[in-house]
Parts: C-alpha cells; structure tokens; sequence
C-alpha cells in the first residue's frame, strides 16, 4: 500500500523545492527541517546521490493537538514532504500520507488531525 | 502497541539533550534535525509548552541502503528521538522504533536496515 502521495513537477530542481515550500506554506504548514540528502551523502561517506531534500512540515495547531492527545508522538513528527530527481531526470514532488504515518501510534484521537492534514498536503502538492 | 522505547534520564534538561545527542553519535548516527517545539509553539501559536526537543537522527550507511531499496524513504526518515518534560517534571528521553517505523513502507527489503537502527537506539538510550 501507497505510503505518499507523488506529483510530477516541471522545473529545475531548487526552483520545484522553492514552488514546494511556498506552496507548503499556504496550506499552513511551517517548514521546520530541511535536509540536503545528496550534501548528506557526498560529506559523511563519500559517496554519489541523486537531488534530494526532505522537508519537515508542520501545522502548529495541528501538532499541538496531536502532542495534548500523546505526548509521544513527537518521534512521528514533522510529516515529510521529499522532492527528488527520479530515475529519468525529472523532478517529484511526494508527501507522506499523514493517515498512515500517525497510524503507527494507533490512537483514534488522532483521525481528526491526520485527516485534516492530509487535506493540507493535498491542497498544497495541487498547486504545484 | 508502544512506537518507542523510552528511559528517564537524571539531569538538567539542556544537559540531557546534550548527552543524548553525545550517545546517538557515539552509536553512529548524526544529527540532522533538532526541532524546538516549545518555542515554535511560542513563536507561532502564542502558547506555552513544556520543553520538547525532536532531535533527527541517521545513520548514512543505513539511509543510503533504505534510499536504495525504495526511493520514497526520505518521506519516513530520519529516525526520531524526542526529549521532553515529563508531567512530573522529570525529563524522559523516547526513541522511535524503527521497525514500527519503516513498517510503514510494507517493504521486507527494509527489515534488516531497521533492526540495525533499533539496535544503535538500544544502544545509545542505554548508555545514558
């Protein structure tokens, strides 16, 4: 079973992480961790990597609620936006679906914000 | 079902956050994250939180093996260790588990790259 949700998107690489992040950023979430896989890669081993960033999403008043229901799930959080080049040079654009991420701490409590956040990861990755 | 391993740790809570990073170094992860959420729940929603760190880690061996067995991974990594104060005022210090975790990507080619970091996790929580 699908774990994200992929879009296709044209354009180079940091201007599709740029369109992702305001993007992003209208539908609520802050970005609150940018990682540069590839920078990652090439510094600790040496080693070649396609472009590939993760960014660390989250909507404040969600999160907020999540926490107040289990003081826990910050080991779930930020949901994950990643854009990376794929196999054939162009650039994807894929969320984690929030239904299934937060579905690890199984808890009914946190339909309601997993639902409300995968809306926002759907209205944001359809703008780009 | 639990989604971490947790342990209380005696000390100041910057000071502990200090040494868990010092731990998941010495088990071979870096730190590629470090979110503050009480102070992004200050900066952004104007309420108060108890101290809560969501501290990134990866091993890059490890993540460039998921990354190689499925190029989605990135929307499931880095593995979390969260540090917060306990409703008693103690500071517990809670890994994800990374079995649980990447369970969520259904794919066994994951298995043994999750076993590894939950053992560098059991690692790390129990030299604190």
């Amino acid at each position: 079973m699908e774990y994200t949700t992929q879009t296709q998107v044209d354009g180079e690489f940091d201007a599709v992480v740029e369109r992702t992040v305001d993007a992003l950023e209208d539908a609520g979430f802050g970005i609150l961790s940018d990682i540069d896989v590839q920078t990652t890669f090439e510094k600790k081993l040496d080693e070649e990597f396609r472009q590939y960033r993760i960014l660390g999403a989250c909507n404040p008043g969600l999160a907020r609620q999540g926490l107040d229901a289990d003081i826990e799930l910050g080991a779930l959080l930020p949901c994950n936006v990643v854009v990376y080049e794929s196999d054939d040079g162009d650039v994807v654009v894929s969320a984690v679906d929030p239904e299934r991420l937060l579905g690890v701490a199984d808890d009914s409590d946190l339909d309601a914000v997993a639902q409300d956040a995968a809306d926002r990861f759907d209205r944001a990755l359809g703008d780009l």
